[in-house]
């Protein structure tokens, strides 16, 4: 069995024609008659359809010539699922489709397919001219609708109560794992409401929390650690992240100094969220609070990421990112000061940009909260 | 955050050393001097390393060339988890090991590396030939060794473990929902030792059990029903993969008689395996049962499935498949019957190839469940 992230009812079928009318718009700039999608998210986001083999030749010229195809598995699920789309059963979804459609110039997305894929495609073309057109559907993607929206709220609660029973049953206590307390929250999560995490949930304790993808371990939480836990709620096929770092026991003066430093770096990011920004300057605004108390050298990652679909989407967020903000794009904001071997700091919320600045989804405090 | 599977602690570094060894046999075998590793199950695999961001430059010549790239989230973890590799820190691990390779002929995954990332790398490559080698990492995973199989072991365990408790406990009863009889399973395999469920499990009841990737609903299971439940765990990494179809109430005639035919198919399709064997007369030995019954129709994927690292992988088990079967090699035999707007029966187990057969590495009887 393949292993998909949990996935909803199907969407309504007026968004998918509609993001399928929007798409077309897009492959009319790119002179483009048709667009073979191949990437299953991008599938889904079009159709509704979430089998595990797909594929849809979306044909410029409408609906009718627009079809949807997967394999003997699926064909019930299909029928239910974009009842109004066209459907082929292969198992050879892509290649099958270039070799029926009429159209002349097909993109196909070049930052998806592989090179051996594109050889199958190549020789199913006969006519078809293929054409580069790599991010069309992320495009689309990365400016959320007011249901894309609603899901992404439902999934930052869910990991809000998640954290908020934690803290309150005291599962952040000395002598717990740092995997127990991972099972703890995404456990929590789902009684929240949430179909699963929306990644491996990070719990770091101590010297890990100095490590930014810390896999949670077997060791015990102890009195004086801080405590990093990054992790998110899938709710509809849509993912929460969030960040939050406590402390058990009284801070001692480092550990509130970098908590200090990276709540201002993560308050100067959030600050900055506009539309027409480019998403470069978000990772300047907050990087520049942390260079200039001298800790540039420990915020060794990008201050975020598009979320939604997929946990990490369009747009990039890094100090060479070139896109620019607009409203309705769900981004993370998460600076962290890690110093190896003593330990770290992340504080990470997910928001979405409005006309005028950005609304967090996510309503963890992020003042320090000591525990014991 | 990525969302790759929950991972295990860093194997033991003589079992990456082996590997690369075996691996370095290969390559002599295409003529490359270096196999640039781009797929993060086989970085894991031949390093130990489980960052979401890495790439390997394997040098034909031994240890000293051979590089281990990710980013600077993931410096710590590196130097934890591959200790005896040459590090390299860069965002753009694979572009990055080209440009300071010394080897000529390197042979990239084009089964994996896309379009637009070949480019990358092509620009990168220099003095360097870049040649296609797809699969050369895969072949070599098919085969597992005994610390392999002993995880494998240990996760389809678990989901026997859930099922027994499920059945034991009542879950599987009129009134609860599918999706209920799912979290149930997947949290017993967590408590059976298990990091999470190798998969989205599948619970299928009633007309639902017709669809062979039915995702579950909050519909109620009700008396009558076929409840089809094909589920997994993750141990160590490694995934299992079992499906058990049961029956709430007395069976009507139709779902003795599916129940039986498949069962026979499967019992056909496992009595096929040994070494030497080509996987595609596995799915011709389950295949003619269920055909020779007049179903043949209803039995719409194939037999099985490689799995190991990857919920599917090497060898493919399909009609079509050119594979042959090697002591060491684990598979799943899956043979299913899908009768739509009715029900269906899918009965399938995970299993080691052997000198001489095969041994199961799943438990749970087989035998028609009636319950209530």
């Amino acid at each position: 069995m393949t292993a998909p992230h949990a996935v909803p009812r199907p969407r309504p079928h007026p968004v998918g024609a509609r993001r399928r009318a929007a798409l077309r718009a897009l492959l009319a700039e790119a002179g483009l008659d048709a667009l073979l999608v191949t990437d299953l998210v991008n599938v889904r986001y079009l159709t509704g359809f979430t089998g595990s083999n797909a594929a849809v030749l979306l044909d410029a010229r409408g609906e009718e010539g627009t079809v949807l195809a997967t394999d003997g598995r699926y064909t019930t699920q299909a029928g239910a699922e974009a009842p109004e789309l066209r459907l082929l059963v292969e198992r050879r979804c892509a290649p099958e489709l270039l070799a029926i459609t009429t159209a002349g110039r097909v993109g196909f997305d070049s930052a998806q397919v592989t090179v051996d894929a594109h050889d199958a495609l190549a020789q199913a073309a006969g006519a078809v001219e293929l054409v580069r057109a790599p991010g069309l559907v992320e495009r689309l993607r990365a400016v959320k609708d007011a249901a894309e929206i609603d899901a992404l709220r439902l999934a930052c609660a869910a990991a809000d109560a998640a954290l908020a029973g934690a803290v309150a049953d005291g599962v952040l206590a000395p002598g717990r794992s740092e995997r127990e307390v991972a099972r703890e929250l995404e456990e929590r999560m789902v009684a929240a409401g949430a179909t699963g995490p929306s990644f491996e949930t990070i719990v770091a304790a101590g010297a890990n929390s100095a490590i930014p993808h810390h896999r949670p371990s077997d060791a015990p939480l102890a009195a004086g650690d801080l405590v990093t836990m990054d992790f998110g709620a899938l709710v509809d096929g849509y993912h929460s992240d969030m960040t939050r770092t406590v402390l058990l026991g009284p801070p001692s003066p480092w550990q509130e100094e970098i908590y200090a430093l990276v709540d201002a770096a993560a308050a100067a990011g959030r600050a900055a969220l506009r539309p027409g920004v480019a998403t470069s300057e978000i990772d300047a605004a907050a990087r520049a609070v942390i260079t200039e108390a001298g800790y540039g050298e420990h915020f060794v990652h990008p201050v975020g990421h598009g979320v939604g679909l997929v946990i990490h989407e369009a747009p990039a967020m890094s100090a060479t990112a070139t896109a620019t903000l607009d409203a309705g794009m769900t981004v993370t904001v998460e600076p962290g000061v890690y110093l190896p071997g003593r330990g770290g700091v992340r504080i990470e919320d997910t928001l979405v940009v409005t006309e005028s600045g950005a609304d967090p989804l996510t309503a963890s405090t992020r003042d320090l909260v000591v525990l014991g």
